[in-house]
């Protein structure tokens, strides 16, 4: 199956403008396109109404139906990161199309700085899709400093995670590369570049790099920092179901989960 | 605080000779030694009788009884691998110790490749101990592809991660800097070199590359991928203690263990 990431600027607070962008861009079939984390409003925002006044609902909201019509002109899925509005409540949110239409949202579990005066904390489960050829899980930008996000989605039967970002920091993508290895599975980082100054900010500058690294951990894309592009890559996705790391270690079944009661404590390390 | 690692190539099945050989190589005071796993046995047993033979009691046995020895001398702990027998048990275990005498054992919880034949998988919790500067928690070789231990410990308030090790593949240190980053500790990598060929057995080769990793991913030692010494570092562990990664945002507090119970349960991805 083939994997597609646009790496791109948006347009601050131009919904249109960006879902334009995305759709010329994207120009050729891919089975899995992602997107970066608030790829139709951009990520600054300097108040709690400007993020409301950028919000909209999911899947009822125009970025999923606009992303409904991309899915179907490429025939496959596709995950973005959007400001999601639910009644009052706001979410860093991700949704995942196919060509037959929505099939549902991660909102983000993880909030990074700021992020916390905009959005509330994700309040979903985290899960899986099947995409057809894949099974599909996602996080978002900041979740993957918890290594927890990916194991779980993993042993949910993730044979690829998605990772729409917006990174100012550049330790993700090694540690991606990571979650491929101790989780078997191919990670799809797909981060924004550009800089954003508003309101008197200090200028936040997005790194790029968005990448696809394997289950060996091998890295078999990876943009550069600077420079819009739509990169694609084949993958092999039942490499993802193989976790027999030798005859005799299975990677899944060789954990100890009797000793790791304390990761779902809630007191833990407070 | 000063820690120190020793890597070299045990000499396989002959005790005497390499507790000499760490005696003589360490040659200054540490706080925390880490020494490789299995460092007085070697690796490649050939079969149960064979590791049953070098095996010894923890704490009971010389090993132990030479480690406390060693401990008084540089004014520090020693964390270092064995083979332990318990009645007729075996397991691979890393012995604590510091100059007041023993302190506790660690059993590999995750076994790897055809150590299963000769090893019981570990059967005691994940837990830390306080060593005087710092507090410590041990992991052994394969554990470091489970992210779960490294957590637990973390969440133990571990500040340094110790990680005796028989390494053959190239992914534990990169591995290890992630687990570093992911949860704001150092992490300690005592690796062993040499190349072992026993009873016709595919001969062996430990790839060295020791290393010592901050709470912010920087790599600040690694041995050469050949060669014996001892390597020293100076590190200041209060760093492992301040998990506010941003203003808003500590490490700890953020995780969402509401959302992790499938890691602690025993069917999960089975």
């Amino acid at each position: 199956m083939r994997i597609g990431i646009y790496q791109f600027a948006p347009v601050f607070g131009d919904r249109e403008a960006n879902l334009r962008r995305i759709e010329s861009a994207v120009t050729e079939p891919v089975d899995l396109l992602v997107l970066p984390e608030l790829c139709t409003t951009g990520y600054q925002f300097v108040d709690q109404k400007e993020v409301y006044s950028v919000a909209e609902e999911v899947p009822g909201g125009p970025t999923t139906r606009h992303l409904v019509k991309l899915a179907r002109r490429i025939n496959g899925a596709v995950v973005a990161g959007l400001a999601e509005k639910d009644d009052e409540k706001i979410y860093n949110t991700a949704v995942v199309v196919t060509p037959h239409g929505y099939i549902g949202k991660y909102r983000k579990l993880h909030l990074f700085f700021e992020e916390k005066e905009f959005f509330l904390p994700g309040n979903l489960p985290l899960r899986v899709w099947d995409i057809g050829p894949a099974r599909i899980g996602v996080m978002i930008c900041f979740d993957w400093i918890f290594p927890e996000v990916a194991r779980i989605l993993a042993l949910q039967g993730a044979d690829i995670l998605c990772l729409p970002a917006n990174l100012v920091l550049p330790y993700c993508q090694s540690a991606m590369v990571v979650r491929s290895i101790e989780n078997r599975v191919f990670a799809v980082v797909a981060n924004r570049i550009g800089t954003e100054t508003r309101g008197g900010k200090q200028p936040l500058t997005f790194t790029g790099k968005s990448q696809v690294s394997s289950p060996k951990g091998n890295v078999l894309l990876q943009a550069p920092a600077e420079g819009e592009g739509f990169y694609t890559v084949d993958v092999d996705p039942s490499q993802a179901r193989d976790k027999q790391i030798t005859s005799r270690n299975h990677l899944f079944q060789d954990r100890r989960p009797e000793y790791y009661g304390l990761l779902a404590q809630e007191k833990a390390g407070g």
